[in-house]
């Protein structure tokens, strides 16, 4: 492990540090500027058609929209799982959840009185890079384990500020929700704030918590401008309960909602007029995306997957379809990149980027997309896995999609088997409407062998979320 | 009326011309550069959902994006009429068809037996402006009559040249459509391809036709660049039967009908291109926009409302709520613009910008929205009438959208009347899902108040479509 002195302030670029075994030559290298700064903008259940630039009416987002003008809008970009807990595992490990005790079918996430997390075995974006150099820092929402074992300090970042599980949890007032929103009772919530391992405040006033995050890695850029540096950044709204500051009360056309998703946008364009002043954007690759899909159950608070069916907590594309953003002004070309991605691809991809190598006494189910970013070659990822919890519902193969099982996203049913699986062609028909399992028997042999061979790289592992 | 001498070319930008009458001035001044030109593109039956910036994920439209990047990105912008024929008609008019006779509840569109057409009664945007001074050609599908005295060249329009209705009438084979487009049959379809009043060609080659009516009005904006002019590009497609040009032969990720539209996207982008080209962009508007929303029954063949619901045929947002984009760089401030206007808005919108006064001798339903294009004044508009053929089906004042009737688009089934009303929010519900009429009868109250103010203004007229 490397001692950084960070008590040296850096000089024209060039950090004094004291550097400890092999990994320091890379550390140095990295401190001084050849190294990108990763920050990666997580939302909250946003869904595919929440973003102006990717087709909504009334929610107005110049921030990101110019985010995506400036840089790349990704359309078939995916989380790895439909509700939070495992989807958040998978951006920071690379890792399906199936892989890390991240997942369950009985209980979804981890709640507060979860005894599990992220287990210390695990590789973080954080713990890879802070090896290599890397300043780091997590803001906003962990949900990832909440005992002191899991928190992000202990996984890689050097500090953490947020709400660490889901804004809703921890409600200690039984008045109907809408009415608690009205009032704003964000006090019903009895949710903590944390900074590093303490809490600072609880409940944690909510409404202002979208520009507390801001401020905070507002001020971590400013600390390590001429380190390099991963800032994580997940945001706790669009998930309900929903409260904004006093400035966005009533801005948005689109209600509550609408609010909620500007003052999201306009944190992004504090984050990205900040890089400009510092002079860091050249340098700094910042990917904008959400945890899953739109929790369709709230109605006018849920968001909307735009043209995509389904929402969060199912395995039709707007539950695992996110919008994604790639930003890297100079350094990737402007333009709508429809090439397919996801979440845990982020950390190969950084790595790679930051000329780390991920160690290879795992499996990862990441791939370097940076040949797509750049425009260089093919995009090495070609099938997603659609895992509902332990199971693997459907799996998309380039154009295809086969749904082995469907399942209402928070309804009573059971899932459903189909045999043949239904089959959808996502390029010519991104809603799933027209199944054409019929005309394509090959295209679903060839997919079922495909889950057949991922299936075979499964181990055992302890379910964290029902400890 | 004015005779413009078009053997004398312009010289220094200054045209030569005999000028006869009162309106001599005005032409003479328009002539001169201060009058600003107009192109309309139409497409017909592209859906909300199908371009880039309105979020489709596999259609690539770079130049409808950048169109909107650099000029506005219209969200809330409707055409008149769920069908072809009244859709024209409004949009060329300023009226309700349901004042021209262009309406019918038995034949919903013109057809190849049809009699009737735009009464020559009726002012164009081209008759207006013509006759102050404006060059005007109409390029492409017209669908407003196809005898003599009905075609463009009776109407404003110095020339025609295109197909004079739907692409898919006058079928000539019975073998079914699948087949036909997967053989390029153009010639089951027995259209004929128009120069002014004469038939060129019969059947049109549609699989060429995005392109020649590209050649076309491109050869127009360069015949009158020195003039200001009105052109009416009215493409044939995306409606079915779907033809694209051997370079855009399996171009898109998204099928044929991709394949159409990235067609449709490259045209636009030959207009802007000569616009920039030629020194004309900073004194043109363009303005593009769909007929109606997507013909959802051609599944894989039929566009996307992305999130609204419904489509063509039907009075769901879907069926009229249709793209648009403005472009007028320099003189439009780039954005997105969420407040409502409607195709029939642009008659009085291009003739107040052309200093041209609209006869006060008929009712016009549209109004004069270039406070909203410059960011001056509010918008005039605040109500949207939802006709389907000659019967008001809902009404939007506002936010709110009232529906008094619903039906299936092409379905058996017959209209199901509403009382009270389903009402939406469609700022906060675009996907019209949460019925809110028991909270708001007095929004309903109103909407009846403005509803019959509005019948009382409307009087018999002659039925041109089933004549």
């Amino acid at each position: 492990m490397i001692k950084i002195n960070t008590g040296i302030l850096a000089v024209n670029g060039l950090l004094t540090m004291t550097l400890v075994g092999q990994q320091g030559v890379l550390a140095q290298e990295n401190a001084k500027g050849t190294a990108p700064n990763f920050i990666v903008i997580f939302a909250d259940d946003m869904g595919y058609g929440d973003i102006g630039v990717f087709g909504h009416p009334t929610i107005r987002t110049p921030n990101l929209d110019r985010m995506a003008m400036q840089g790349q809008k990704w359309t078939n970009f995916y989380c790895a799982a439909p509700v939070s807990t495992p989807s958040r595992a998978a951006l920071l490990t690379g890792r399906l959840p199936v892989r890390t005790g991240m997942s369950s079918e009985k209980r979804r996430v981890l709640f507060p009185d979860s005894k599990g997390g992220l287990p210390q075995s695990e590789n973080t974006i954080a713990s890879l890079l802070k090896e290599h150099g890397y300043r780091t820092a997590a803001v906003g929402k962990w949900h990832l384990g909440h005992l002191s074992q899991y928190l992000p300090t202990n996984h890689g970042f050097e500090s953490y500020f947020g709400i660490p599980y889901s804004n809703d949890m921890d409600k200690i007032e039984n008045t109907d929700y809408l009415t608690l929103i009205e009032n704003e009772r964000y006090q019903a919530y009895n949710v903590p704030l944390i900074r590093n391992e303490k809490i600072l405040e609880r409940p944690a006033d909510q409404r202002i918590i979208t520009r507390l995050y801001t401020e905070e890695i507002i001020s971590k850029i400013l600390e390590y401008k001429n380190e390099p540096f991963f800032l994580y950044m997940a945001h706790s709204f669009p998930h309900i309960p929903l409260f904004r500051s006093a400035d966005f009360k009533g801005k948005s056309l689109a209600g509550i909602y609408g609010d909620v998703i500007e003052e999201l946008d306009w944190s992004v364009g504090q984050i990205l007029e900040t890089l400009e002043k510092e002079g860091l954007a050249k340098n700094t690759l910042v990917v904008f995306t959400s945890d899953n899909g739109p929790w369709l159950t709230f109605n006018t608070h849920g968001g909307s997957a735009g043209l995509l069916s389904g929402g969060k907590g199912g395995t039709f594309e707007g539950g695992m379809r996110v919008p994604a953003i790639f930003w890297w002004p100079g350094k990737i070309k402007s333009g709508v990149i429809m090439e397919m991605g996801m979440t845990l691809d982020l950390l190969p991809t950084f790595c790679k980027l930051a000329n780390v190598t991920v160690p290879n006494d795992r499996i990862y189910d990441g791939y370097d997309i940076s040949p797509v970013m750049f425009g260089t070659g093919p995009d090495p990822r070609d099938v997603v896995f659609y895992y509902r919890d332990v199971d693997i519902f459907a799996v998309r193969k380039g154009a295809y999609k086969a749904h082995f099982f469907t399942q209402s996203e928070y309804g009573p049913d059971a899932r459903k088997e189909h045999n043949p699986p239904l089959l959808f062609d996502l390029n010519v028909d991104p809603s799933e409407k027209h199944n054409i399992a019929d005309k394509h028997p090959e295209v679903i042999e060839a997919i079922k062998k495909i889950m057949n061979q991922h299936r075979a790289t499964l181990k055992p592992v302890e379910n964290q979320l029902e400890k």
